[in-house]
């Protein structure tokens, strides 16, 4: 019945909270806006009937705190983002903040060891400036103060817009926590893939977050007439990129990666020239960055020697790469005891392919996420969906979470 | 001697009448224009040169006529175009019309038992209006009426654009031979193509005009997150499309086709987000229509069966079609003695992937056409370069040819 309410209740509050958007009949909220502002405004009032203390840090996040009479261990963080990208989903990253906040809400009266703070990250996407993960990472101690002169498409340095914000851009990233004083972070979130709805599971312990690598691979053969010169003449160079495409594909397959080609343009592009040069990426992504780092390599090698045989030249350039992060086993084993006594099921494990906030204060703490099943696996859309008894599920999930830490780390 | 002063001068007017052109440092050259007009008009006067009898027919081609003066058979006709694409080689159906000027200058002193015409076409490529072929199909009485109401660029009718020239639309196409008046068409043309070039050759004997079909493909898959989705959950179109792309590869090797996938469009086309739509062209070309016609059902089914093993939707829709022109048995024979003759090597016969004017001088009389070597099949481009020599042994093949059409007709 609590749950029933307070998951009736977070159904209201992303619907609520999705009105502040800069985009007329969508959502889009971006960092240091007005919208930002008023998203936050109004967590912070939600934050204050949960009888928290709230307060904003130096780059705009906004906290609430369970304050603990006696606190005898080191602050529990739960938190997610409030930004979003343009034209986005109602749940990525504020279902996670709302939760919190509802969680500490049902423990008002409950005494526990530790305070526990609940964070809206104020940018997590980057959907403004050219950089993501501005909030969590300024609480981690991994703000860079060079991003203070990086600019918007409206050439404001990010220094300005803080100071337009209200925010000294002089203390951004000022107030990082300690390791020594963070207990853990604990991160909800909406899966943001297919694999939950696929498993008929409400919920799942994340194992990790994927580590990722992007290339930009180009190649070059010769254009030409695509009546006058013989296919064994032809130098094709989107047939030298079809060949790849389907060795990436069935590379995945067969080793523990993800492995994505989402670009490809070719040209001259036109439909009776023979195609002179391809550019295409590859995003590959594993759990393991040993394993990240060698089927790169031997995924590369295979490329490489079907350019060599088809006489086509390829040029690769990495153009990202992010650490495969592990959550905390001793945070799986307790999300995993709480779900299986919240639910009745066995715990469903699965890592998270998508990057989060907890990628980042993995710097300064244990992290933990439990993922919530979202319609299709879709998200950053307008048609991102979570079903509200998944939220009733999650949300007693976290706070059988919140208590059993409170046990487990007391004794 | 006569053939190396000829190629010579060839190769010279083919520079002067480059110069005719809307572009500033490259060559473009477009129906019922000034360059058209002036073109001609160099062309006329060489003509005269020539001792040919000159005039402008009813869409703007330019004639030059050997007169025959006792004339027992149907007049011959040589020719190509003038016009030219955007930025184009100057070789591209001037050589042709340079070469039929030429060959009559060289037989000026000698009787036939037929008039001879050479004809500058003034448009085949189709760069003003949006269709091609308008000087040969006039000829061979296929122009189209409704042609006079296609606008250019400017919005100007064909219609305004050939009184503007100064021929009084109404009647365009009025002035089309007859069948019984024409013996045959002969058409001497650069390959655009790099088989003469890998066979060591300067000419080579054309067999036919390949007919061609294109299509425009649409894949429909399902877009989603390339962290998120397991490989094994994807609908990925790109994925499709490349098994596709190879297959038609393949198809095009085991087959008495040539295929070419010349656009590739990914949607939405970004780093980290799987391709949920693929629109892809299918260009397939073969010297036979029933091959053309067969093996295009057999590989759309082809590409239907991957659709569907893949779960992806697939749409195909026909955009343009060409018949599959054959050369005339007897001349094919008969451009073979003259070259075998002429350059003491068994001649070669290869198949145009490219479509001429002779595809539309077929309606009215027997077509046989010659190719000349052009350097690694560059065509439609400023690097479009042929060698003297071969414009030489050209010039001799086809001066050949009209005497053995003297011999061969009259016997």
């Amino acid at each position: 019945m609590i749950m029933e309410d307070g998951a009736r209740k977070i159904m209201q509050q992303s619907d609520q909270l999705a009105v502040f958007s800069s985009m007329q009949g969508g959502l889009t909220r971006a960092y240091l806006t007005p919208e930002h502002a008023q998203a936050h405004q109004q967590l912070g009032s939600w934050m204050e009937q949960a009888e928290l203390e709230t307060w904003q840090d130096s780059v705009g996040n906004q906290w609430g705190r369970k304050v603990s009479a006696n606190p005898t261990l080191a602050t529990l963080i739960i938190g997610s983002h409030s930004d979003t990208v343009a034209n986005a989903g109602k749940y990525d990253g504020n279902l996670g903040v709302l939760l919190g906040i509802e969680a500490l809400s049902a423990l008002a009266e409950v005494a526990l060891p530790f305070h526990v703070d609940v964070v809206a990250f104020a940018d997590e996407e980057g959907t403004r400036f050219n950089t993501t993960l501005i909030g969590s990472s300024s609480v981690a101690g991994c703000f860079q103060p060079e991003w203070l002169n990086v600019k918007d498409k409206n050439n404001l340095t990010m220094a300005e817009a803080l100071v337009n914000f209200g925010l000294p851009a002089n203390l951004a990233g000022s107030d990082a926590r300690k390791p020594q004083d963070t207990l853990a972070y604990l991160e909800v979130h909406i899966e943001q893939g297919p694999v939950l709805e696929e498993q008929d599971l409400a919920v799942g312990v994340v194992t990790g977050i994927a580590g990722a690598k992007r290339y930009q691979l180009t190649l070059s053969g010769m254009a030409g007439h695509a009546g006058t010169v013989p296919i064994d003449m032809r130098q094709d160079a989107l047939c030298g990129a079809a060949e790849m495409i389907l060795a990436i594909e069935i590379f995945a397959q067969q080793h523990d990666v993800v492995a994505t080609v989402g670009k490809c343009d070719v040209s001259p592009g036109a439909v009776n020239v023979i195609p002179g040069e391809v550019l295409f990426t590859l995003d590959i992504r594993s759990l393991r960055q040993a394993t990240l780092e060698s089927c790169s390599v031997a995924l590369l090698k295979q490329l490489e020697v079907i350019a060599q045989r088809r006489n086509l030249q390829m040029q690769s350039q990495q153009l990202y790469q992010a650490q495969a992060v592990p959550c905390a086993e001793k945070l799986q084993t307790l999300w995993g005891s709480v779900v299986e006594k919240k639910t009745g099921q066995a715990a469903f494990y699965l890592a998270s392919g998508a990057g989060h906030d907890a990628m980042v204060m993995t710097q300064i703490t244990d992290i933990g996420m439990l993922f919530v099943r979202c319609e299709k696996g879709i998200s950053h859309h307008p048609r991102e969906q979570v079903l509200q008894d998944d939220v009733g599920i999650a949300l007693d999930c976290l706070i059988g979470m919140i208590n059993k830490m409170a046990g487990e780390y007391t004794n």
